[in-house]
């Protein structure tokens, strides 16, 4: 047996002159690489360990980067980063971050997309076939998706279409049993039964769909692999190959703990035990509390998920516990709001916990189904913050213009816990409106203090401090910071008003009225300024005379950023802000 | 034959009673009816008439408004209003607006959702059944939904969520073998196959998402609807009820042109012709023309359309004549965004052509696949105007603040003919950037002196005309309306300065600096001011002395409104706009 090294692996060339044996040996290698890698820096475990063999078996057959493999989602991809000349991010642990957690075309010619959301690579894929048409090109197309991505509906909508492009399409379809928690949706026993029958029986979705279709049931295998791949390369027709693959393979306790494996911060690869315990309480927690708390005494509350149960800290035992009330559809956010939406109509409780960064996936039913309907579901928005997220596919400051400028969306943005757990409450009570609760960003805030409502729909700011000229209106995440930085202003004698305006949907014009003849208002919120809530302040205030200030994100992809130098980039400290206030006025 | 009075039927208990041969009677009557009232007054022709036995067997057998009938598309729901207590609409022309052309949960306790933008029938009655099963209710739970609106992804979402109910849930798929033009997708030649099998072949697209399955080929016969139907009726688990109706069915001239008479402005019921036919030039067709245009003398440029070809403007001959570069995906937006998004990177040139309304509900593919990705794909925006559509559910007024605030996606909206074309031209020659190109809206404008650019990437406003101290910013349809201001301003002695900013996306800042010592700057534009253009001026302006006016929509779902009316309400008039500034200042 060769001994691979593996950073003399600079491009797939390098695998295609190897044999069956040493392609094993390689992939034996790169294991030990990845689990010594995401064991001692975190990351995506499973997905990656189940698709070495797959990988190499793509690049070995496919003429990358000429034939084009668009990978969703794109978690899976480090064993392709290891392949495409990106090897030493993996084996040197001074590189470890040389590489992102997804594809991203800035790093290599071998990633077409940057793409995180999951769900859209085979009609990205579909875009590419047909743009080779158009040009007569003669490449392989493949897109390689997840068993889980399957369920959202752009995966549908690409599979629909890529069955008549009657051309070169191949649908990788990387079947390993769950997605990030279990399946969930009928597919999933049509998949099952395909593994059952070793990919014979009827009905066949895929076929149903319009593809042909293959099967390779051992899909850790590199030979089995490479002829299936083999067989369907320069195919002049769409096919699916289903191959099936064994999540976390060769981690032991990735294997025995798929769900906790999926995705881990650094670890004991022997016991699977975190290397740092999480420190303190946090809003996942409160509210994953608090709903387990509210199911118990009224069986009409229900918790929805679309595939991410874990971020809203529904662990396999509280999911067990909360039984029947508790709802994972899958990645399917359209679907997890109009089921919310449905219910609601119905006369329950529904609450959809959602990250921030995924609930856009859902903009026209949050629109049409659950605010021009007027069903009082209740969306929890986590991960809504700069302070949350920092992939440039996953970014948690877009979704507060994106919800406050739906008509009669309620959308609340507590500023503590105490204000967090009120709003909840009352938003589940009433049966009125959609009601948006967005979750404050960084560490949970305790305020006992804290001006609480019994209806939360009225547009009625807190005045938190009042005095001087200078106003204060901090969004969510931000009324501590104004609260610091009136303390900062007191320091230097200058008093100031300090503003929690409780929701981003509906101005209080009566108090915004009272501000027209101060020096000026400044407006932190943790989200793009631009279709925020401080340019409709701006806007409001326009033609009095009154300085207006408008402080928050600028409209950018951002990447892997340090929230603290983005904070103080966008002049959003507390020292900042009292300076600003100062230096302006007095 | 029993003559039914269709009048005395105020409720599906009427007909409840009714032999199988009074119950045909009835669906004549209704086809009479229904002719009768969209030939003089317009509306959707063929989905209705494939409809009526479908409705009626379902009010027959179901014990609606117990039993729960989800529609969707609901402009199929026209004999379903009829027999729902609100038959006059259809039989006496004083009432034909006393309904709108989809369900409205305002109007009947048997319209459960306002629901015009297709597909989210399956999810929302999910939510329905699951709300049911929370309860210990017994209810029937069924969707209906069209075959045209079963490729759009939210369709397949709740299609593989509801079959995990395990409990009641009928979903009644009405195959007319076409949506609004013919079906594009690979289920289609399923659905084909199933009705060439009557329903016996596999593989079945509906039982691999797991549900049960029966199939009505006569789906115009209402005893036969009605005999499956009963044999549905308190099932305990998923099942789907394939119908396959004739669209148009009782008007030859709809059912012979099929495409044409899904909806149509009033006509002769005898030759189909129109009573009105179409004033003038409309930007529908400008475009259409260009595209062809572009197509034929360069064999890389596409046309895509997601079901809408005819809002377009490529009626079939067009079609026939752009052969492969004209592409429909079928209601599936998140594909075609996704397409032209992918086929830009494989190095072609997509444009696609969406309707403002239905561009939201693929807000997650401009933002992570083509704008994150810096695809230079072209969205042209059609009915982005409040002169546009105005049923609640269909409204143009959204689409401006939702595009403009996603990173690197650039917006840009002419103003005139000639600054569109010369707008469209050049985001198909750029690959750099994706670009919208919003028609205006409203009549054509024509201006052979618009101050065209070679380069629209550039934040570079046009100053229409130069003068005093009140600077009037018109986006898109409204820089006329500006110009008009402007007019009536100089009639009393007051200069001013009129702006077209080009796009909504980047603002002019050395422009707008040069205003901070005036007056007044007013913004204008077609869409709600939420979130909107005229509220980026006016943060960037805030802390300038100058007075800022926002003026557009107010973020409401308006419906059935009369534009001119709401122009005047929202102070858009040139003449209110020139006594603002007057009123004001001077």
């Amino acid at each position: 047996m060769v001994t691979t090294d593996l950073n003399t692996i600079t491009s797939p060339e390098a695998i295609r002159k190897m044999s069956i044996d040493e392609l094993k040996h390689l992939a034996a290698e790169m294991r030990k690489a990845l689990i010594c890698k995401v064991s001692a820096h975190g990351g995506h475990v499973g997905p990656n360990l189940g698709m070495v063999e797959a990988v190499i078996a793509l690049h070995y057959v496919f003429d990358t980067p000429k034939d084009k493999i668009v990978f969703d989602v794109s978690h899976q991809t480090y064993p392709h980063k290891m392949l495409t000349g990106r090897m030493n991010a993996f084996t040197d642990a001074t590189h470890y971050d040389d590489v992102t957690g997804y594809t991203n075309p800035r790093e290599s010619e071998y990633d077409l997309f940057s793409l995180g959301h999951t769900s859209s690579a085979i009609s990205l894929a579909s875009g590419l076939a047909k743009a080779r048409d158009m040009k007569g090109g003669k490449e392989n197309v493949v897109a390689v998706i997840g068993d889980g991505s399957l369920g959202g509906g752009v995966a549908f909508e690409g599979l629909d279409f890529g069955a008549t492009l009657g051309t070169n399409f191949i649908v990788v379809v990387n079947d390993n049993n769950m997605s990030i928690a279990e399946n969930h949706g009928g597919i999933y026993a049509d998949l099952r039964m395909l593994r059952n029958t070793n990919g014979e029986g009827e009905p066949n979705l895929f076929r149903s769909f319009g593809y042909a279709y293959r099967y390779v049931h051992a899909g850790n295998d590199i030979n089995a692999l490479i002829e299936m791949f083999k067989s369907v390369k320069d195919t002049d027709r769409p096919v699916v190959v289903h191959i099936n693959t064994f999540k976390g393979l060769g981690l032991k306790v990735a294997e025995d703990n798929q769900e906790k494996f999926h995705w881990s911060m650094p670890f004991d690869p022997e016991t699977g035990e975190l290397l740092a315990s999480d420190s303190g309480e946090d809003y996942t927690d409160i509210f994953a509390t608090e709903m387990l708390e509210q199911m118990k005494s009224n069986p009409q509350v229900a918790v929805i998920t679309a595939g991410t149960p874990g971020a809203i800290g529904f662990s396999k035992d509280r999911r067990l516990h909360a039984g029947k009330q508790f709802v994972d559809v899958g990645i399917a956010e359209q679907q997890a709001v109009d089921l919310a939406a449905g219910m609601a109509a119905g006369g329950v409780r529904p609450v959809f916990g959602v990250v921030s960064t995924f609930l856009q996936r859902a903009y026209d039913q949050f629109s049409q189904d659950a605010a021009l309907n007027r069903q009082p579901a209740v969306f929890n928005v986590v991960y809504g913050s700069m302070f949350g997220m920092n992939d440039e596919t996953h970014l948690g400051f877009f979704d507060l213009g994106l919800l406050s400028n739906i008509p009669g969306l309620l959308v609340l943005t507590p500023t503590s816990k105490e204000e967090y757990l009120s709003m909840l409450r009352w938003a589940i009570r009433q049966t009125k409106t959609p009601v948006v609760v967005r979750q404050p960003g960084g560490r949970v805030v305790s305020n006992p203090d804290a001006a609480l409502l019994d209806d939360y729909s009225r547009a009625e700011y807190e005045i938190v401090r009042k005095g001087g000229k200078v106003a204060l209106i901090g969004v969510g995440t931000f009324l501590p910071v104004m609260n610091e930085a009136a303390d900062l202003l007191e320091k230097q004698g200058v008093s100031s008003t300090v503003i929690n305006p409780r929701n981003v949907s509906v101005l209080d014009t009566a108090t915004l009225d009272s501000l027209k003849d101060f020096d000026m208002v400044i407006t932190a919120e943790d989200g793009i300024i631009d279709g925020g809530y401080g340019q409709k302040i701006a806007s409001y205030l326009g033609e009095a005379p009154v300085k207006v200030v408008n402080l928050g994100l600028p409209k950018k992809f951002l990447n892997r950023f340090d929230a603290k130098e983005v904070q103080r980039a966008c002049s959003l400290t507390a020292e900042q802000i009292a300076a600003r206030a100062v230096k302006t006025n007095y």
